[in-house]
């Protein structure tokens, strides 16, 4: 069983991951090679190679687990929490532990060997989109779950292990720290002006325009001002709203198309780079937040973070993001 | 001139590098091959191509910036802050932001073209020991820093841009986020418990010894009851004190010993790793802090961190900490 462990100077939980435990030889070994198209797992007709389906959105006529899939969800083979069972929070001496429960899938966006999501169509991508809101709404029912981490891992460097385009998603039983300190930070802003931050940055964002990447009737996207990575980029629902998969149908199809966009964008400035994104949202209940306002963040994989990150949480940037913004905003990818 | 800016969300403060700006074709390169001794900067000889030297412990008779030395502190040649100035914070719009201000300074451990400090004598590592402490004394005095992160980087994948074994330190005019969590987390439980956390950590873990590491009469390595990742370690010493820079002779010799040891056993149980420390102590121009205990903590660099550690701030470590330490435990390397 996998064990949630809690740091008790900063109050930091982490997974110790059993599942997958690694032997000190483990590490010796060179980045295994990723599954090429002959062995690939995700691919059509492998349905088999993977754990059984969890959600799926199918052609009429196809079946669970045999092809036919346009989009595909399964538990990772390797999940770094367990569905079953419960948390039996616990001491060990001074330290905080419990089981670690919770749900960890992977989301494959396509049937085709394809190593990104920009050659997408946009209606793929908006039921990308859609299957991150129908997981997130069905997870929300099991009471276990406090928070849903939906995110992307694309490229050996940025964490992926398989290079067939997937999404994963994280389900947890405890708000985690970099969301509360979100929640916290927000709040206070809120409680000083009244006003939600992050409609704070998007007015003044698109006032200034210096770092606005692109801009559709329902997003924004841009390079935040403190970026901790050059080409940090931000994706903005214009209307306020705390929870992404309480958001509008026409929001999706949006978010959809600048995700595209932008995607391509940076594929096109930075060479395909790795990348990660993740979307961050509200906790699951709460009442609706005046003070937050969900995005998705996207952070290339350009520098490493070495001593001074770890030991500061203080990041070294080299690239302003106004000259992100411009060199993205410029990218012509139609 | 490098900015210092804080993200209004969460309150983190980046360092926006413009000494070093990035363009977007830079990044499209492959890293940089590592100087090899014959043009490597930081050895014996070559002295006139680092920026002339802060400091150094040199054999008798022998100058300024010339050979004839054991350790030797100059200025990054490429400095994420800078040392002339004033802060001069300001506002831009909703944003804070003030001049990148700083000391930024490589220590050279050796003036032979090592690549790691395994090999050191234990002389030669106290010297490096003390090196560390001459300099954060110096430091002090500047009325403008509030906090001198000491680390080191080896190996490309750990952040290190050249192979000849070096430290660096970085000196920052706003106390980091990290450290600042550490204090709020140390305070808290010292308020509830009128004990230190570290000293209670030190007292269980002695008492359980599954987690120990090393131990000699000022010092105690383990790993960590919640690690982020396998084989983080830490070096904690016995006596209670908040600074680093105030620890006793006889603390520093000892720290030499079992830093040496520990980074030897790491190297044999993990072919060389890549890896960062860091010095973690307490704020200047406070007084002693009864709930704050001076540590070193050592990161191999052996996984990947990706979306889900960036969105949640959660990570998920595949080796139990426990495990870890009877590896390092069993490993002879005398």
């Amino acid at each position: 069983m996998p064990e949630l462990r809690k740091d008790p100077v900063i109050g930091r939980w982490v997974i110790i991951s059993t599942e997958r435990a690694k032997r000190p030889s483990d590490f010796k070994l060179e980045p295994e090679p990723k599954a090429n198209a002959n062995e690939c797992p995700f691919c059509e007709g492998r349905e088999a190679m993977t754990p059984p389906e969890i959600m799926a959105y199918r052609n009429n006529g196809s079946h669970r687990d045999a092809p036919g899939w346009r989009l595909r969800v399964v538990p990772n083979k390797f999940p770094a929490l367990r569905i079953e069972g419960n948390l039996d929070r616990r001491g060990e001496g001074m330290f905080d532990i419990m089981n670690g429960i919770g749900a960890h899938e992977v989301i494959i966006e396509t049937p085709q060997h394809l190593n990104d999501l920009t050659s997408f169509s946009p209606v793929a991508m908006e039921e990308l989109i859609w299957m991150y809101h129908d997981r997130i709404v069905d997870l929300k029912k099991d009471p276990r779950f406090k928070y849903v981490m939906v995110f992307k891992n694309k490229g050996l460097a940025a964490g992926a292990s398989l290079e067939h385009t997937h999404s994963q998603l994280i389900a947890l039983p405890v708000v985690p720290k970099r969301v509360s300190e979100e929640m916290a930070g927000s709040r206070e802003y809120y409680s000083f002006k009244e006003r939600c931050v992050f409609c704070d940055i998007l007015r003044q964002e698109m006032r200034d325009g210096v770092r606005v990447v692109a801009e559709n009737s329902e997003f924004v996207a841009i390079e935040p001002f403190a970026p901790r990575a050059p080409f940090e980029t931000w994706v903005i629902p214009k209307a306020h709203n705390c929870r992404f998969e309480n958001a509008q149908k026409k929001e999706y199809e949006q978010l959809a198309r600048i995700l595209l966009l932008v995607m391509k964008k940076m594929a096109l400035v930075l060479n395909n780079p790795p990348y990660n994104y993740m979307i961050h949202t509200a906790p699951f209940h709460q009442e609706d937040l005046a003070y937050y306002h969900w995005h998705l963040e996207i952070m290339p994989k350009l520098t490493k973070f070495a001593g001074f990150e770890w030991g500061t949480g203080f990041y070294i940037n080299p690239t302003p993001p106004e000259q992100a913004a411009e060199s993205l905003r410029e990218a012509r990818v139609d």
